[in-house]
């Protein structure tokens, strides 16, 4: 604290934000082992305000001097920039949650070794096991991040937490037939990782993918795997909830809070403290407690996701929403862990009762989606043909729609709950949509 | 050298590449310094091969310890992958050219203050002579490098260097007109720097720029800016001398080797030891000793760029154009610094004497150009009008065509050499062209 001390002198409120990253991890290509490496990093936030005036300095380092120094470089980026006149307030000291949180310190020191080793059995077996199979690409790693947030008002919060990951992207090649890539990934808060159920996920896919399926215009049954349903969720809907989106008026739900959008099927929150979350935060980037925060409750728009800034200029307050930029050092608003609620029927029993329909393991071009509407247009690869309850072959099409519209038509959700990091930080079910309509891809 | 002993253990060649670099920066935003930083940051890399099969590991230390870890995980990254049988050999004991190079050591020791001054006081002169600017975005900062490149064939080579740069993005805002962004930029490779250059030439472009032009389709005279030109050129052209696309039959210059492809007016080479280069380099990233690489001289195509790996397996050895990803560890082919040789005429010259036409500061689409055959598609942004030798006015228009063509129609060249670090490495002069397709931008 004594470095808030020092900081004081220069500004009216100050925060310094340390954050602490370990990676270790593997490249996969072509079948081989293309890299390993393992990094530390340590990067300071100093952000200070000063008469409304806000100047922001970044460090790669913890020592204090150079705090100090970054101190005095932020005071003068402040003095010569314009005053922001909704500016109120950094957080002042939180209450946080009581919160019985697991953490695996065996993460911290996994070696490159451990993803070496886990990556040439998967490919191994891939390979015996089907001998068309070829492994394009993948990766596999684990991160540590220790971070501390301080401000000039009392907070002053460590927080640890970390993860691991493997990931796996693979082609089939028989006669002339080369298949959509089959992707499959595991992320775990512990060191129990292990080679099989990517393996096994992506061998069953494979199977199917030999056989080649089109696909007509049609309107029909789909069913969305976690990825392919984070992907849309992610660049579709979540800018939605955003505070920022409701100031500025740029959401679709800026005035429909109470109001039923969805099917009563879907419940969407953030929470942090999931079983599944790599991130069980009690705090938040900029030291606000973190909570649980209800989006869409049986299908009724609950609220808003707030940092500490525009929760002020709103006057909704945080919801401890706070996430920082390592690169500009800016915080905007984010989810930590975003939960699409599971539902009780087994994915496997879902797509054996299906007469006619497909399955979408992921996307292309759901970056592209336009959040002011809920309006979309990707191409669902790889995705695979469904006919009397059973996976008939792989194909590729196109799906052009509205969020909005999809998360009303749901007809069953799967008991599966998969973590997926790739497409923001969330934890998704399999869920059945119908009346989806879907054309083939244009050559 | 002691590591590479150590290292010979495991492998039969080993190569330890190590790169230190120091940044100092300032973002500028909405007319505001948006943040200042600094990161050291230091990387090793380690390739070893054992039985052709290669092993990569990077590491962001330089510590001993980690440097020999780092040589066991990448000697059983090697030990499970397969055999590359074109691997011939790591480079040996160079011999490197004698240059004298100026290096300027204070730029080790600029400090992110100097760079927050530099930036205030641009933006505060842009803001005081032309009320209607707004500096929308831009950076200044420095940096320095320090790389080590050892290997187990007696190659040791460090090598240190560096460069400031100051690049600021101006739109004019007078009733209902928004001015194209107007960009000017510079880089030295000494501590030079100041505002004045930047400041002037975009408050030049901008008078003009508040009077709007629009263009019809033509064919005629244009002129392109050095950062339109190495646009075009980075991503049309410098693809194509790349040796490893000769030998995977992917460049259109693969027999040309000697015939006339361009006018006689044009001259590239590339040079890392031309006067503006910011990396002065006796070796590449291998440590094979660089040279200056004639690539078309008077129009006349005379050779391929290569590094160690695709000069061996094309049998024409390294011209040492190694150039190191710091992502994936790999070594691929690349120019160190591009020179297009200026020409005689001064730009105003050049420009006064053109009773019709446009000058071009700036692209937009030249990534999408193709260099398996030179086309490209792109939107000239900012542009300006040419009239009886004047600048008219400001406008926005399509141009496509093909990079082999448009350097056939050269018509003149100025004696301005301007260095280049945004699109690839490199010093470009003005270039006049003749025949020049033009279409109206499509609403």
């Amino acid at each position: 604290m004594n470095l808030i001390r020092y900081g004081e002198k220069f500004f009216d409120e100050l925060e310094i934000a340390i954050y602490r990253k370990k990676n270790v991890g593997v490249d996969v290509e072509l079948n081989q082992v293309a890299l390993s490496s393992s990094s530390e990093r340590t990067v300071t936030v100093i952000r200070g305000i000063k008469n409304k005036r806000i100047g922001i300095y970044i460090v790669d380092s913890d020592d204090e001097g150079e705090i100090k120094r970054g101190i005095e470089i932020a005071a003068k980026n402040a003095e010569n920039n314009e005053k922001d006149d909704r500016w109120e307030s950094l957080p002042g000291e939180q209450k946080y949650a009581d919160v019985e949180i697991d953490l695996d310190y065996g993460i911290k020191s996994l070696s490159p070794d451990f993803f070496v080793n886990l990556s040439n059995e998967a490919m191994r077996e891939i390979n015996e096991r089907d001998k068309h199979a070829m492994v394009a690409g993948g990766s596999a790693g684990s991160q540590w991040s220790e971070n501390r947030i301080m401000n000039s008002h009392g907070v002053d919060i460590m927080q640890e937490f970390g993860g691991t990951f493997f990931y796996l992207f693979v082609v089939g090649r028989k006669g002339d037939v080369v298949t959509p890539g089959m992707v499959e990934f595991e992320v775990r808060r512990d060191t129990n990782i292990t080679k099989d159920f990517v393996v096994n996920s992506i061998l069953e896919k494979l199977k199917y993918a030999y056989t080649v399926k089109g696909a007509d215009s049609m309107e029909g049954n789909i069913i969305l795997e976690p990825l392919a349903l984070a992907e849309l969720i992610f660049f579709a809907l979540l800018p939605a909830v955003n505070g920022e989106r409701k100031v500025k008026n740029t959401t679709p739900l800026g005035d429909r809070l109470g109001e039923k959008i969805f099917s009563d099927k879907i419940t969407i929150y953030d929470d942090p403290w999931h079983p599944l979350s790599i991130n069980p935060i009690i705090a938040d980037d900029e030291g606000v407690a973190a909570r649980r925060n209800m989006l869409f409750d049986h299908g009724v728009f609950k609220g808003f996701l707030w940092n500490t800034y525009w929760g002020n200029v709103s006057g909704e307050g945080s919801t401890g929403n706070g996430v920082r930029s390592l690169s500009t050092g800016g915080v905007g608003i984010g989810a930590h862990n975003l939960v699409v609620e599971k539902g009780k029927r087994t994915k496997s029993d879902i797509i054996s009762e299906l007469k006619n329909g497909f399955l979408i393991s992921a996307f292309q071009g759901a970056h592209s989606s336009n959040p002011d509407t809920g309006d979309f247009s990707v191409v669902a690869n790889p995705a695979f043909k469904i006919e009397n309850g059973e996976i008939v072959g792989s194909t590729v099409f196109m799906m052009s729609g509205n969020i909005y519209e999809l998360l009303r038509n749901v007809e069953e959700i799967s008991d599966t709950e998969r973590k997926i990091v790739m497409m923001g930080n969330g934890v998704y079910p399999d869920i059945l949509f119908r009346d989806v309509k879907i054309a083939p891809v244009s050559k």
